[in-house]
């Protein structure tokens, strides 16, 4: 099928660029010698966690339990779930979901371990846990390596429990003595740490620095916003995401409105919009919940309704977000339409 | 069910606050005497689009054709969907969604009208449009009642398409020789203006003063932000939508984590996050993909993990437009879960 047969607004994916930003992550984290587990939650589809773990991805990375069900839905293993389950539902979910992949998870107190312990004792089963780390995020995670320690042994304790190691976000030189100490402790302590889990991208070289056994990268797979850090520097060799729009109304010389809004692009103020591909000198101004708002006032070529324009999205793990499909595209030929598998599996 | 058997984050709205909420602008309404004709794009809930109706508004509003298909397939019937309606896909669906309902459509130029001329007259059906004017919004429509004559006439001679009349957005006293000529130049030229639409929520009083036909109204079904203007006045007994979440996470005395982030809430800075309705003291200063950063330094109360709180987002439109169900509570029971049927019906 042609691109052009897609309606719109359409969430597409160049895979060339795609495959470009995957092996040359791949590349890099083996040039460094770190392993990498991808994060899959800027795209949420199994298809594309699928061509990240034939380049050499150690497993996926899915920051809830419903985005990991969704892949292994689709026949993935190996899930890092970096986040902290609680609550008996969630609990009996993850317990079932063990029995069909390989799945670690995160945990920072005292009450998440118990509960996970007890599950996994009531089904019978064990359940691979990690420890998160407070070196700097500010986030979730302990706040020093004696509370790491203390909250380690007491883990040991539980029955059900596989203590595999600690993890950390962002990978920060500054967190090396943190982390450093924490496994000295735990040495100490005759508690093995298999797993030394950090992340970010852009982070590979500090996780290879501050010893990580892995690291977990996720929106160097579209590339965007987050990381060229300049709408203007947003180019289509660089970033694989687009939004197909269409001119539904030129009102003004200067001005055009596309048919996708703050329900297509999760794009907010301050903040720039996207990047119009075919006329870099379109500036998107502003966005109501279904209308883009276009300056065209610095461009030479005459718009007309019907027009399709492809539009870099700057945040493009939320943009994600908002779509069920997304059109694998490679030239001007969709070659796949991928459902966006764990879109909306926030519990 | 009771509330606490919801697995979070879920995403809930009080029957007793909707009820008053939809009740209260029917009303205020028909004081007015202007008739409503609500806008679903707020809830792209069929069962609350009923609600609506069955509370005296005239049918409703869309915003985007697969929203429309959403509400059909529900049953509902009259529906204006304000938007320049483009390309054969589109077009083609539109003629198909004629034959089971009464749709009307928007249009701001000849290249639009032309398209659905075109399309009603392949498909034999007669599409019913009306002219959007900017009388002051700057998004689509014509720009003078010159130019709306104008087009008014092209329309007038084309086939499949039944001229109704204009629309504005949003409701303006600004508006009014806008309008108001508008009328009088298709009044001499023989064009029957039978429906004039106004809109905007809190904008009803300004539409009878234009002399509408009727006054779109959509956010005050929930009521937030966008109506409510600042954070502190975010009250449960106004506010209709909660999304309850889970504490996570206890890692400092001043910080706790909630199991909602910006996949959960499409809250952004530099607003506020949200009201913590059981504890006002406790603040979200933040938010990451799927964790929320509550600072819990003011309280009193010593939050636990596996605690639940009730939040009232913001932007409660756009947070609802992450979510695929809505549970319909009433007290802590319950009633139903109602699918978001128009949620990510963009095209």
């Amino acid at each position: 099928m042609d691109i052009t047969a897609l309606d719109t607004p359409a969430l597409v994916v160049d895979l060339d660029v795609l495959a470009r930003n995957i092996d040359g992550m791949a590349a890099y984290c083996k040039q460094l010698d770190i392993p990498l587990r991808v994060h899959a939650k800027t795209h949420k589809v199994p298809e594309i966690a699928k061509l990240q773990i034939a380049a050499g991805s150690q497993g996926i990375t899915c920051q809830k339990l419903g985005e990991a069900e969704a892949m292994v839905d689709a026949e993935i293993d190996d899930i890092l779930i970096p986040y902290n389950i609680v609550g008996i539902p969630k609990l009996k979910r993850l317990t079932a979901l063990l029995k069909r992949a390989r799945i670690t998870v995160a945990l920072d107190s005292k009450e998440t371990a118990t509960g996970l312990s007890q599950q996994a004792s009531a089904d019978g089963c064990v359940v691979p846990v990690i420890l998160e780390l407070d070196t700097g995020g500010g986030r979730c995670g302990v706040g020093s390596p004696q509370e790491a320690q203390h909250l380690a042994r007491t883990v040991m304790k539980m029955p059900g429990l596989d203590f595999r190691g600690i993890m950390t976000y962002p990978s920060n030189p500054r967190a090396k003595p943190f982390l450093d100490e924490t496994v000295a402790r735990l040495t100490r302590d005759g508690i093995p740490v298999n797993v030394i889990s950090g992340g970010g991208t852009g982070a590979e070289k500090f996780s290879k620095e501050l010893g990580c056994t892995e690291t977990r990268s996720g929106s160097y797979v579209y590339e965007g916003m987050t990381r060229v850090g300049n709408s203007e520097m947003l180019h289509p060799r660089r970033c694989a995401l687009r939004v197909i729009v269409t001119v539904v109304s030129t009102p003004t010389p200067d001005r055009i409105i596309v048919d996708g809004g703050q329900k297509t692009f999760a794009s907010y103020p301050p903040t720039p919009y996207g990047h119009i591909i075919e006329h870099s000198d379109a500036k998107i101004y502003g966005m109501s919940v279904e209308h883009g708002h276009v300056d065209v006032s610095g461009c030479s070529h005459r718009f007309r309704v019907g027009e399709r324009l492809s539009v870099i999205p700057l945040h493009q793990g939320m943009t994600s977000n908002l779509h069920d499909e997304l059109a694998a595209v490679r030239a001007d030929t969709v070659e796949a339409i991928w459902r966006i598998a764990g879109r909306g599996k926030i519990k």
